[in-house]
């Protein structure tokens, strides 16, 4: 183990992927390590867990546990797809961008990217991408892949999701939600998680957890509407490199997310933590608070000098160097004394930058 | 979760993956559950048992955690082959058996079986396989992949490891070693894990935890042998969708592993535990030992209605069900009071049956 | 071009790949080079001779013309396989032994193989193969693929084709045959190609022409009886790079092969060929007949010096360096005198060898 | 064979694809049809025609034939990239739109593309693309993809070739080049084709034939400034499913191309009918040329009604609905009639619709 000296005591505002993982995550785990069960997901454990997931998000509901979110991701699109079809989605979509070719060389899946304003995907935006013609020498469109909450921290509304999702289902094809940060979105939306998903007519969903205080783990969730499409990911999971022989501590972890809306007391903090460092570094000497504040994160252009400066002493990442565009992540375990702190370093280094 | 009756209390042979996490285990999760930390394996608790493994295992060997055994497979065969390479392996190799076609469909490998005898391949049964003319028609070996321990229980030495990796780089071969139980035959032959690795010639090693006490996960060790020709593995391994975001948490299971040789406690356990069933049911009517007990694993046949009688009590597998052999895998955490529980039972159906 | 002197004038028995261009063919192709015509198959000559194909082959019959036979191949598993699916051949099938790994690389799948006797697979042999439970950790076994002419030359009788197709069948398994000879299997048989394929049950067909005389291609079958199984295949097949877009070309060699049966006169011609060249060769001193000759082909072992001394004035292989064995196979344009002189001097060397 | 009544007897602007084999290759190919020879290449007819490769582009210069472009396209990607490496394009690249889904299905090569203003791709239009920080989590660029002359009829001048393959090259990329239609470029520029190719920095091309008067074949040309580092392409074509068995007639048929420079010729005539057309209709009346008419194809907007009427008479398509924008093709055996015809009748049917 690394000496106390190597190790970073303090919450920096890199991802909320550096974070810890909540108590009540290891107590889970630690309950459910008694006896033996069934490995691969054979287990009491696993089964109760994917029923809690079949009364939230409808019946019919089915989920299998998966490693991290590339996978889950990855598989969706495995699922979803014939060789011949494609995905679309937005060009900053984690998909395109933070997968390292694995839709591609994993799945063998086109993606087929549009432009977006603020990380949401729009219809217009689409252009005539999902009504192209079909023919042998294309790719044919079969999934509508969107992040919620989006790469940009914006959140797109239920009214949003059902017109996306009604789009989709005229012409055929599968929304897919990648959920990473969906507690996030059920936070700041303030709704049920069924509402944002199988009530607005999405198909299929990559539910996060890594990010919203768990140790390790995502969930593939093919929602009601897809039960008789989308089929063999007990095959395609364990194919894609994802079955977890002790699955009941994958299971425990988000039984322990699930008890008493964990998910949304985590998800509520980290966004609630966005919201006050935005409210609080917006007066800073040329620092411009670059998109809407909706979920845990906070994107700003600032001097330079600044952003350099604050990154000796906090954890953080330019987002776009061309226009000095920084990306600050808020945690489930970041606290207000962490904001506050951050917050009067980026005002007192804005400052310094205009003397 | 699920209530107290649908659990399964008591131990069983089902497999080393139905076992619990050791105690150690979780405390050095918990150890490291404090602070930020970069994600990814840039943190320095990663880098600090990366150095362990560079310790036990030699100068320059390169060391990358991933969540599974299959995907640990498949990542070294990935790392290993160019598109038009192949790999050797056991018929009842798990990599030929049980990744559910990951290593052609996710790898893009083929696979070139030889039978065994008992689970260990040899020089003899490769027959020309490895020395066949090279052209375009035929993929070309590249690598010689085998299972220490093996399926079937039993463990190559290390003179058998020299000649095979003597014999694979003579003809410009990497030796694999699927290591799950590696554990289990370093504890069997008493000897340290370099020695059975690099020090008899190995290049490419999946290290294994999950079947050891540890939660979940395996790692992907380049040895120092194959420093120059085997690259790109901090590529591949994001690719093949096994990049831990919060890696911490795996090396700490490791970290918990490697301390105090953790692992080859474990292992010592188990082993001594297939050997004390062994010589327990040996004397039961009608039954008879089928393979080597080297490792952590009794294999015997028996009469169909004393197999029947003891499934209805305790968890197993029947492997070869055409001659009634059934397997019982030892864990860590496998007692003498479940072995004597469990032999006597065994004892009891022979006797049972013959009457 | 190559000299005069560079040019091997004489016709060898390396291959029937080896062969020229049936005259017919050429001619076809001068027939259809006039004018403009839609490409990629939307042009009346492909269209015509798919006809001609449902004709000969059942209604509902539906033809892809590819490029070459590793292709057809590839496409026929593709077509038919889900991600998780694999095909069983025989271990000497070229399939497994000599596609360059393309069914693994490129369609990402596993094949099952299973020792033959004589080239030709058995119910028998395949064991519980094909009956294995069904789960997550293998492949799931979809296709039965055969070789009709078998790679040694050996005819799989209607009945056998039959009980092969009603064995797959009862499983949920198709029937797939490599048919780059097909032809000489009807030849053989002495039966429409009708029933040896649709009839007896087949449901998947690489049909072969350039072993039987065309300059390149081949035909993806699908029989009417895989009519709502097996789709996609105008996708897949411009995804395997296989679309011609001179289509037409394609389409007019297979015309000329189907009028008149014209590949039933070629095919006649090669059996008969390598019927003469074993009732010559079979008294000679040394050498043995070790396969039956059915198809187009003599597999012959005899004495090394006497191999060496013939292949320094004919063309051919040697089929397995151990036991001595040669394969000498008859094409399209395999003369009389050919044979004749070939196997005077086969009988020559044998004596000589002797003396 | 088709009746005559379904022949389209009359050349159109639908593609060169739909274009007639010349005469000198089908005579190349009869020529070459004499007696047995080695197959998959190792034959002198292939051996000659490769030399003449290498005498043309340079010493080191290595050619492979395949079937058709998209092969060829997906074959250089293959040999360029490892896994995670990706290649840049246009996003109307024929390799981004028109093959299928190969590259990434078959391949498994992301495609990074970026817009073009008139076909061709830019330096500045590439951004950082090629600059950016290389990591885990995005594939890394390998090569410069370029399509010359362009999907839009265009032509990179010498000097443009040289700045793009600097560009690359400092980068540690290969250039590529999509030369389906590379003689219609130098016909263009009038230059030897060892100027825009290897005399202009680039490392790996696709030579396209079938477009160009052949009835069948394209060649991957590994150009001597990437010897070293492209290697494999002999088991990477096999496994691609590209290898002919009768090699010597893909040969010949090159052969026939480059006697004579016939490929410039065909290229020159295919060019000037396209010049010939733009001229004759730029004063219809609505009609707008829309692309600089530098090789074999011309672009224009004309009124929808028009369009239509045209589409009835000659087979062309429409490149761009949205704005009506028509695109035709002329190709090595359009005439000086077939264009004046057709001309005349867009200004016809353009004068009509004024009316």
């Amino acid at each position: 183990m690394p000496s106390a000296d190597a190790l970073q005591a303090r919450r920096g505002f890199a991802s909320d992927n550096a974070a810890t993982v909540h108590p009540r995550v290891l107590e889970a785990i630690a309950e459910a390590n008694t006896g033996h069960c069934f490995s691969y997901g054979h287990d009491p454990y696993t089964q109760s867990v994917e029923a809690r997931f079949e009364e939230l998000l409808g019946e019919g509901t089915r989920t299998f546990f998966v490693f991290n979110g590339s996978a889950a991701n990855v598989l969706c699109l495995r699922a979803a797809c014939r060789p011949w079809e494609a995905a679309i989605c937005a060009d900053i979509a984690h998909l395109n961008t933070d997968e390292g070719g694995a839709p591609e060389r994993i799945g063998g899946i086109k993606l087929l990217t549009v432009p977006t304003r603020d990380g949401k995907l729009t219809i217009d935006a689409l252009g005539g991408l999902a009504d192209r013609e079909i023919d042998e020498h294309s790719v044919h469109p079969r999934v509508l892949s969107i992040t919620q909450s989006s790469e940009l921290g914006t959140v797109y509304t239920i009214t949003e999701l059902r017109e996306l999702a009604a789009f989709a289902h005229q012409r055929g094809l599968l929304l897919h939600v990648d959920g990473a940060r969906l507690a996030n979105a059920a936070a700041s939306l303030a709704v049920p998680l069924a509402e944002i998903t199988t009530g607005a007519g999405v198909d299929l969903l990559s539910f996060g957890g890594t990010k919203n205080g768990i140790l390790a783990g995502e969930a593939v969730v093919v929602l009601p509407g897809a039960a008789t499409t989308v089929t063999g990911l007990e095959y395609l999971r364990k194919q894609t490199l994802q079955l977890a022989s002790k699955m009941r501590f994958l299971a425990a972890q988000f039984d322990a997310l699930l008890t008493d809306e964990l998910w949304r007391a985590n998800a509520q903090q980290a966004n609630a933590m966005a919201a006050r460092l935005a409210a609080a570094v917006a007066p800073a000497a040329g620092l411009q608070i670059t998109r809407p504040v909706q979920a845990n994160v906070v994107f700003a252009t600032l001097p330079a000098a600044a952003s350099e400066a604050l990154q000796r002493q906090f954890d953080f990442y330019i987002w776009n160097e061309a226009i000095g565009e920084a990306r600050w992540m808020c945690a489930w375990d970041t606290t207000e004394e962490d904001v506050d702190e951050f917050a009067a370093a980026v005002v007192e280094e804005c400052a310094r930058n205009e003397r």
